[in-house]
């Protein structure tokens, strides 16, 4: 059986890499996967995906190799002893982990004479394949260029730069802003879910003022990288007084207030040094002097 | 002169109620205007706005008045004085304050025989007039409704109930949302701005991140809702897991971590009271049950 699209091998068929596995059928491309345990696989074979009984055997049956398991100790638990296998192959890996990490596998695999990619998948298992979805990329751009066509099956690639933590490193800074964004959210649905406003009602309007606060980031960036911040729109001292409002009204409900206390200590920081009169954007010189070397 | 619009007059000409004036100006209402400091209706009658000498004058100008002053204790002050002037006008109230101010001050009105409308600015004054910006109404419905086609020259009016403590309720957990935002895109910003990304790099892949997370937000509000959130699609363990990656990152490069810190805190505590298998939105739970009654 040919294809117009090339083989892709899977390794790692958890809820993510059954995912990008299935994506890469859905696209016509002849797939082999494997996984620890094997059993994962039946659902991608009946989609016809071919499994492969060693991870040598898996690897040999494509010039790319995608692999997302737990960690990287899971990783190298894998690849390891199939390492005589990986000479002139690729592998991106999908495998989440720090910058640090990356730049090791990056030796390694150039060790066994194999081309390497680091990636972050910037969804859920359910978004994979959707070419709105980000999956960043970062290490060597001839690699990177030779992937990308099979990667744009699996999401919107975006290349990060040489650099292979790259990738990593923007992760863990948008997953920062998600969990930064989802704890005010559920702490804004609390407060006015306690006067009976449920959050199918108030999700709206949060997710339509999330678009005007893309607004106040995209004027804020350049104010970041000319470290200067004139607060003509709203200033730290008018934040500190609105952030009262908050603070009182979800105490008076009982709502934990551990966050926006920690969000008006920035703030109160950010005024100590001098930004009562600049804007919110101020704040950054703040986390990048930790008051006490956290 | 003859107008197809009402009249209106806008007290207080800080940087918003010179941006509402403005706006009505630009719409073509008969405006009247009153600042404490009168020199700052110059630009505003330059563009045909009509000065009253005292706020009883201006109250009389017009069948609606909106205010805009700094705080609570302005507003009486400003209005006190002249409260012979409200009986049968109807003001609307654009001032920042808490839920409890509002109804006190719903029944002040009252008292002088004047409707009242509690309102919230969801935007900063160059964002006023703009028909994408939601400003907040709450209070009683027929006020609303005759006022309605002239708020809609501030911005798109969205009408949250009787309560009049809504809007400012509503604006407390909005501002809240958008502090816990920027503070997250902030702390991502400088994260990366350490490997020398540019804040104006980086802030596209965050907006574009945060329509991704809006998608998260409108899973998990029926969950809320439910007050049962199942897991499938990343549960608090995977999250717990992943922010190490974040706190280890952000550290090595010097970045505050108080805001991850938090975060994990409420993960684990999530975690403790049997959310590990859930989905984040089970944070709420813990915000829900102060630790410590803050
Ligand atoms: N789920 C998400 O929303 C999401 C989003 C972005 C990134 N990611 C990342 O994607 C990666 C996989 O996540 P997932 O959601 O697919 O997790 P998962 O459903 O728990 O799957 C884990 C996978 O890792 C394998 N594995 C674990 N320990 C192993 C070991 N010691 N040796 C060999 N294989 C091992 C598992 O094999 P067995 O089946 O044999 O246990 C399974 O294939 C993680 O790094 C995660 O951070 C996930
Ligand atoms: N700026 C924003 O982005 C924004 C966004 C949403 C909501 N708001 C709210 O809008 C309101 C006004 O904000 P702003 O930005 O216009 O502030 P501002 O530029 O500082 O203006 C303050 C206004 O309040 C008046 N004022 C202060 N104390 C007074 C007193 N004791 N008696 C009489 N008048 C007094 C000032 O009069 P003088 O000119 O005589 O000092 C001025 O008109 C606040 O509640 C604010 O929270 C602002």
């Amino acid at each position: 059986m040919t294809s117009d699209f090339p083989a892709v091998t899977v390794l790692g068929l958890g809820s993510m890499g059954s995912a990008l596995a299935a994506a890469l059928l859905d696209r016509g491309h002849p797939t082999t996967v494997w996984n620890r345990s094997a059993a994962k696989a039946e659902p991608l074979v009946a989609k016809g995906a071919r499994l492969a009984a060693t991870v040598e055997e898996a690897i040999a049956a494509s010039p790319l190799t995608i692999a997302c398991v737990l960690d990287y100790a899971a990783l190298r638990g894998v690849l390891e002893p199939a390492a005589g296998a990986l000479a002139g192959r690729t592998l991106v890996n999908l495998t989440s982990g720090a910058p640090e990490q990356a730049h090791e596998a990056v030796a390694w695999f150039r060790a066994q004479g194999a081309g390497y990619l680091d990636g972050a998948i910037m969804t859920t298992p359910p978004g994979v394949g959707s070419p709105e979805v980000m999956i960043l990329y970062s290490g060597a751009p001839a690699v990177f260029e030779t992937c990308r066509p099979t990667l744009a099956a699996l999401g919107d690639p975006l290349y990060l730069g040489e650099d292979p933590g790259l990738a990593s490193l923007y992760d863990a800074a948008l997953l920062g802003l998600m969990w930064s964004t989802m704890t005010g959210w559920l702490h804004g649905t609390a407060l006015v879910g306690a006067e009976g406003t449920a959050a199918t009602a108030f999700t709206p309007i949060a997710i339509r003022w999330l678009g005007t606060v893309n607004r106040f980031l995209t004027t804020y960036a350049p104010q970041v990288d000319a470290g200067r911040y004139p607060g003509d729109d709203a200033t730290v001292d008018v934040q500190i007084a609105a952030i009262d409002h908050l603070i009182h009204a979800a105490a008076a409900r009982g709502v934990d207030n551990a966050l926006p206390e920690l969000l008006k200590d920035f703030m109160e920081r950010a005024r100590a040094a001098g930004h009562g009169s600049d804007s919110y954007a101020s704040v950054i010189e703040v986390l990048k002097s930790p008051a006490d070397g956290r």
